[in-house]
């Protein structure tokens, strides 16, 4: 299994590839099931993200498979009401703000609160059968403390800063929270069979250098610890990092995810010899035409040099209207020209 | 006039400052304005972009007036209808997709297309009085080529990108007009009065060095030639360049925006002498109590070294819901500790 071996920076036959957001509104498949049900009912039904989570897998012929979900689920059975509002994105009742919402956040029994992924997980594991190796995932501490605080998507991250900054033993006490339910969960994931599982940081370019040392690492770092005992390959994913990018390298984890701003060849000599590299074509450049798309993934296979340890995957996830033909196309280049 | 002569690198009796976005939804004198007229029509009547204008000047003390604008108004004159849609941002109609489009886009005559902004300027010179100096503006070829493209904002500028990628003669037509409207448009604000002039690249973020080398940075430098011809100080500015600021100090300008994530220390060591610089507070910074902002804006003075060329203000546009008694604080603690 080429990807897992890439992880652990082995020798492979090619260059494993996957892509963020593989399963999702791109696909007509997956736009056929979720035009019947909600976001949630996806994520809830063990039977539908199992159906999800295979589509890209059948269609495009990735090395790795990951698990249909969403990274706000734990949020739910930590006591808050989440929902996916048409056009705007997820919506998280009541946010967290003061030290009696903070007080108020439940730890999670896995088993109990998301036991729906845990099932998923398993029945994937059977259909998957020992071919395509699943990951699981879930989202840093940071980013999730900032959509529980703004109570959505923010732009401009506002309520959490001035929560990092003003009150910031009620910070440590949220991201403490987070942390042990984030690894939790990741642990659960891994007993049920995941067999990498990837930490999403996805708004950590909001903060400066300092920042991110002071207020988000040390939270990612317990988390990926935690992972990392389970003995799977962890892979710590964040947009934006290009300014911190030797910080957020040495939160942890045994891959380190890098966004399109930073070229390939730059990451690569950022993070050392030590971590796989995972990424990172522009999302955008699935759009363009075969050969100006064939080029640019070129670009990156020779930025990340040829040696060992790349696992080939976007900056960021799949977009909407992406041709699902580009994406097969990119697969099918990248295990040719590295085979 | 400490802001010019900051400018130029010359030194002054106290660091000046000015904040980017100082009129606006904050104040409650331009909420009171903002609730009777819509925000084209407080662009285009020079008395009431006049009074935005002067607002902060009076309230806060600042070392600078910015002209009260947006750095849409060109697309008009070019052509386009522009709308500001509540809660959704700005919309631009037709989007500029094909060739046709760009075609149809005409050159403007500042004085004919945009002249109330010109008399807007006039009527500000007047005014001040030869006391607080005026900055005039426009949006970088890129970030009105990308809000053109896209039809407003974006989050991914996947249209943007396959323009550039796919069809780079269309978008050297499209960035070369770009260019000849907005060299134009700077040009006349300094011929009616304006003593320096910003240039916003405010999307430039999204794109990769070599991307930004490629298609942005050209078209930028021929406006930054262009106004600095003028004789008067220009200002680059963008966010998210921290990856290649090196590049985007190259593309021009005598003073350098820099946004937050960059440490102000790091970025005058990769700026270099020969520029002066401004920044970068983080805007959210505006929102912490007295004692935590004062040590937030101290770290700001001591990264720019206490050297001549440097001009405070934040690393992007003062948001919202700030309380503008802070950032009264601000400019007063930023005079008396360098004075």
């Amino acid at each position: 299994m080429r990807f897992l071996q890439a992880c652990r920076r082995e020798k492979t036959d090619a260059v494993p590839i996957w892509f963020m957001r593989q399963a999702g509104r791109y696909l007509p498949e997956y736009r056929r099931l979720r035009s019947r049900h909600t976001m949630l009912e996806l994520c809830r039904r063990p039977d539908l993200a199992v159906e999800i989570t295979l589509q890209p897998v059948r269609r495009l012929g990735v090395d790795a498979a990951i698990l249909f979900a969403d990274i706000l689920l734990p949020v739910e059975p930590m006591g808050l009401k989440l929902d996916f509002v048409k056009g705007e994105g997820p919506a998280i009742c009541p946010p967290v703000r003061t030290a009696r919402d903070v007080a108020r956040l439940r730890r999670v029994d896995p088993e109990e609160g998301l036991g729906y992924v845990l099932e998923a997980v398993r029945l994937l594991r059977r259909e998957l059968d020992g071919g395509t190796p699943l990951i699981g995932f879930a989202g840093a501490p940071f980013t999730l403390a900032s959509y529980m605080i703004e109570g959505g998507p923010s732009k401009d991250f506002r309520l959490t800063k001035n929560m990092m900054r003003a009150a910031p033993a009620l910070w440590d006490r949220l991201l403490g929270k987070l942390s042990v339910v984030i690894a939790d969960f990741l642990r659960a994931q891994v007993a049920a069979g995941a067999q990498a599982v990837q930490l999403f940081d996805s708004w950590v370019g909001a903060l400066s250098r300092e920042d991110y040392e002071r207020f988000a690492q040390p939270y990612s770092r317990r988390v990926l610890r935690a992972a990392a005992r389970t003995g799977v390959p962890v892979i710590h994913f964040g947009t934006g990092t290009g300014p911190f990018l030797e910080s957020f390298r040495d939160a942890g984890g045994s891959v380190v995810g890098v966004d399109w701003r930073t070229p390939m060849d730059e990451a690569r000599k950022r993070i050392g010899p030590g971590r796989a590299v995972q990424g990172n074509l522009d999302p955008t450049h699935l759009f363009l035409p075969r050969r100006l798309l064939a080029a640019e993934v070129r670009k990156v296979l020779r930025g990340a040099g040829g040696r060992p340890g790349h696992i080939f995957n976007l900056g960021h996830g799949i977009l909407q209207h992406t041709p699902p033909d580009s994406v097969r196309a990119v697969v099918d280049w990248v295990h040719e020209w590295t085979a």
